[in-house]
């Protein structure tokens, strides 16, 4: 397997799960400040011109909800998901989905406003409400952690965990949401920050680079 | 099972799955007109205020992709997905992701502006960009089918199929997208709408209504 990342992107969701696996795997950095994600070589992986991508021996996989779900299933002793309970698997996936949807999303309205909206002012229009939203989609998660669990899915430690944890630490950028208000999500940050896991994945994409702070 | 639903909303694409697989299942209209979907009644079913959910006798799941898989695997039967191959499983929940966070939340901004941006001609500036963008996300679906294959996965019809008709159908509102740029699309969202189970997702919720001849 091979992980197609940019560094601090969305692709350390997976990018951690492939550390939390513990089996061989690659990585290739597409490097977006060349524009690479653009390259055709780049574009014959994923012709949306976007990380992540997991190259496997039987072809690529893109979106991050499909590559965890993937990774769960073909690893079930790592327990990243409920792979034999059709149910809890839905559940976690739905929650996958929620932030892929919502925050997911919404953070592009700063990262590529021009997929949204036309005219300089108008842009400034549309990441001027982004905090306001980010707030509102970080509730009903914060609400869910608000009940002492240690884990998004209660006792366990899932992907959910993880993908919560970088979409989470993007607050840390200033120009999203306000960390204060979801302190529940804020201490679960922590508790999946300290595992050793996240330690290697971090350092893969880039110790020491001071955009990867955000994580810390 | 029970499928919360609004007529002509997305929750048309389990509701159509529901059909295909002929297992039993009830429907509850969710009348966004009367704004049902923030009454605490629903709000107890969806935290989100969105449709579709679908309750289980172990509780309710949400996002279509999520959807779409759990009936697959409860199904298996139903052919709806590749259920016990892994990879091609993760192939088409891909595809399913493709279209909930590109087609699916641009619609929204026509829907819901007020999750985007304030302003009113910033709303005007958000909508105008619609059809544009919708061009775009098309063009590689289109690309796709236009090798001559049935259905999107080939020649095996699958719930992908259904998730592009319903999407396709949209075009017909005339206010995003140009139907004429994507011919291979547009002669498979008849061979979809040629399917009976089409036929009773469509009765049911509600045959006769004008808004519902754009899925015709």
């Amino acid at each position: 397997m091979k992980l197609f990342y940019y560094p601090g992107a969305c692709s350390l969701v997976p990018h951690i799960a492939l550390e939390e696996i513990g089996a061989p795997f690659d990585t290739r950095k597409v490097d977006f400040a060349l524009g690479e994600q653009l390259s055709a070589e780049y574009l014959s992986v994923n012709p949306a011109g976007r990380v992540p991508a997991l190259r496997t021996d039987r072809g690529v996989i893109t979106e991050i909800p499909a590559i965890l779900g993937f990774l769960a299933r073909t690893f079930p002793e790592s327990g990243l998901m409920s792979v034999t309970d059709h149910f809890e698997f839905a559940r976690m996936q739905g929650f996958h989905m929620y932030i892929a949807t919502t925050l997911h999303v919404l953070f592009r309205h700063i990262s590529r406003p021009e997929f949204i909206i036309d005219g300089d002012e108008e842009r400034r229009a549309l990441v001027a409400k982004v905090p306001e939203m980010a707030d509102h989609y970080f509730a009903p998660i914060e609400q869910r952690m608000a009940d002492g669990r240690r884990w998004v899915h209660g006792d366990r430690y899932s992907a959910s965990d993880i993908y919560l944890y970088v979409f989470a630490s993007y607050l840390n950028l200033g120009d999203r949401g306000d960390p204060g208000k979801v302190p529940n999500i804020w201490a679960h940050r922590q508790r999946v920050r300290s595992r050793p896991a996240v330690d290697r994945a971090l350092a893969r994409e880039g110790g020491g680079m001071l955009s990867m702070a955000i994580f810390d």
